[in-house]
């Protein structure tokens, strides 16, 4: 599966190089990624705030090849992948609305575990349809 | 004139009390004010980078009157006023969009400056529009 | 009682304008209280993820006097008032560490509710010591 | 050369799932970058918003070992390499104050542009001092 999320680039995202702060580049993929669960039917308050099973991310990375102003159009497209049955990647790639040009690419890396334990959990039924919607 | 911007919460806005950090809610409200400027033709870029004409936020205040949480769909009710020639005042409504019940309501107070004397500047034709638009 | 917190500003608080975000003046306050709250005894985790007892900010308010630039040495003087058997106030004032002018004036408002019920609770003991120590 | 940051874990670092939202563990990184620029006798303000001479994050990775919560006294030592004579690259460990736990990697490349043209250009000095200092 595969899905494009739409986003202007505000002020507060910016720092005074002027242009979008690095690590929010990371925070405006998290948004595609929240996005693109709900798209999915998957009620976020839940899914964020489960006691019983979290999917916190184990690692992410991010390229920089162009910077973004306030007020740019952007289009993050996002494309997810398990990795095995307690984990799962999501690679995004960040392009501007008008051009195409690319942006930014980021990936981050997630695992299901007991919150408590942080025993590895299986992926849940709804993350799995998500992965292959 | 009045403005209404539609927004979700995400899990970035949120703090580990599981609810909108208390200071995310002015940024929320900026947001919307920058929609605003940008649908009555204002290029965002060089209004917030302008080097001879800026227009800081002088003073803020908020309300909170029940907590949002991630994935919360709200709408955010904006009207700003010219208070005089160099200052206008916005105030936002934050509202459940499905039950349109009031979550939060700012303010925020803006004057317009030369930026190295600090000089009051009387207020851009674009943003008098913008305030009778 | 009144805490001094020593902060210098950081490029992720700045904005494309080159000075502080506005919010972010906010959250430098909440700073502030959290380690005034510390240096009191008060242990940050349980006090902010109580299941039983939460004191949210129900109203906050900013003055912006001068604005803060990456790099700059700043001072916040915190105040704290009770108001009744529920809430409490905080004043805060910026200032530069070097000239001690005032950079910023801001408040915070506090109330101590039951989190389900949102009913009004007395303030916690440990807080009733902060406030008087 | 190597640098310790010594830094409190902070409400608005925190997600509604408890912990530091995974992005500002890389904002973290990059406050202990700035204290050690700072410490070398770099002037931040000019540094950070230098018309002539930029140095943008063009990477970043980050691995999370184990989640931190408000209040968390935490370490970052942070150790820079030269790649070339555009480019370093930075390393950050950060562990528990108490324990000295590994509880999240990461690392930034960053390169010396010419900010219009964004042609490399070789490290000013007072970087070179910092990398070897």
């Amino acid at each position: 599966m595969s899905f494009t999320y739409h986003r202007t680039i505000r002020f507060s995202d910016t720092d005074a190089a002027g242009v979008v702060y690095f690590a929010n580049v990371l925070s405006i993929c998290h948004e595609a990624y929240e996005y693109s669960l709900a798209a999915s039917g998957i009620e976020l308050l839940s899914f964020f705030s489960n006691p019983a099973v979290v999917i916190p991310i184990i690692h992410a990375s991010v390229d920089f090849l162009r910077p973004m102003v306030c007020g740019d159009a952007i289009v993050i497209r996002l494309t997810p992948q398990r990795l095995n049955e307690n984990k799962f990647e999501i690679t995004y790639e960040i392009v501007a609305a008008s051009s195409e040009q690319l942006l930014a690419k980021a990936m981050t890396r997630h695992v299901c575990i007991e919150p408590t334990t942080r025993n590895k959990l299986q992926l849940p039924d709804e993350i799995v349809e998500w992965l292959y919607s």
